[in-house]
């Protein structure tokens, strides 16, 4: 292997990929939606359920997540790529993606949040913090509504062969997993 | 899809997977390495690069990462399934699991930090906060020094031909990414 001592920004910071993509929905003061994905995202509590998000502030999305009590997440089948890459190749502060790009959503049940159509699954998720990283900030959530569609989730994980996240490599480059898996419970 | 309102724990907490399982290696202050696998990581910044890793404070790596002041973050193939899930499966408290699978390592170059042998990646962090979140505690470094197998990172992503990521699933579960990458760049 190959050592770099690196000072300030590596050349390249994609050795943890590849990532599921989650869609970060979020409503507008105005009542627009807003979608955008992520992949700097994950579990950071399980009780109570926290789920975090890291955004630059460059992007419009934390404009709207500073002020927004609430925000979903959601994730989408491999399928979807296409438009996941097009929802994430522009800014809601010029364009109105639902109307543009014709998307579906579905309104919270327990929250004021938007919800992306196509998802598998689908976390409603209370603000209760925000963490400033460097150059990102990460937001976070309590989980307070879950949206999933059963069948995909076999012995509480899901199961590739039903449902192939959607994976991200960095560099507008998405892939999914091999519908096998290899089950080591015992060994 | 089917909708739950959430009190405090859900039932599961797996929609965001599969992730990729990452090491986490810290010696302790005896000199001894210890290892533990993770999949609640990520970015946190690109500049100055930061990496985060949530860990429980049942975990016996929690109490080395409370007073070390560096970490190492590996990532590794699939064909290193079953010894990951065995170093995950005992503690370090128990037992010294260098001598117990007779792993091979590293040391790191820039900082005091143990790296797993077989990674096709390695980061060597300087701690430099550590977060509270719920349940767990996010331990974040910045990124010192980086080890890289240059041969599988094509065009600034991993090449899951070259070095099938090793997934997780949640209960043991384990899997690997297809070999095909859908290039979007431009579309």
């Amino acid at each position: 292997m190959n050592f770099t001592k690196v000072g300030s920004k590596p050349q390249r910071f994609v050795h943890f990929y590849p990532a599921t993509v989650v869609v970060i929905g979020v409503y507008a003061p105005s009542g627009r939606a807003n979608f955008m994905p992520a992949v700097w995202h994950g579990g950071l509590s399980f009780d109570p359920p926290l789920f975090g998000v890291g955004v630059s502030p460059k992007r419009y999305t934390h404009e709207l997540l500073v002020t927004a009590a609430a925000f979903s997440v959601s994730m989408h089948p491999y399928q979807q790529a296409r438009l996941i890459q097009k929802i994430g190749s522009v800014s809601g502060r010029q364009v109105d993606k639902v109307a543009a790009f014709g998307l579906e959503l579905a309104r919270g049940r327990t929250l004021e949040v938007p919800i992306l159509g196509g998802a598998y699954a689908a976390y409603e998720l209370e603000k209760t913090d925000r963490v400033t990283t460097g150059d990102h900030d990460l937001f976070i959530g309590r989980l307070r509504g879950l949206w999933e569609d059963e069948e995909v989730f076999a012995g509480d994980a899901v199961d590739p062969k039903l449902a192939p996240s959607l994976l991200y490599y960095g560099r507008y480059r998405y892939g999914r997993p091999q519908p096998e898996v290899l089950d080591l419970e015992g060994e």
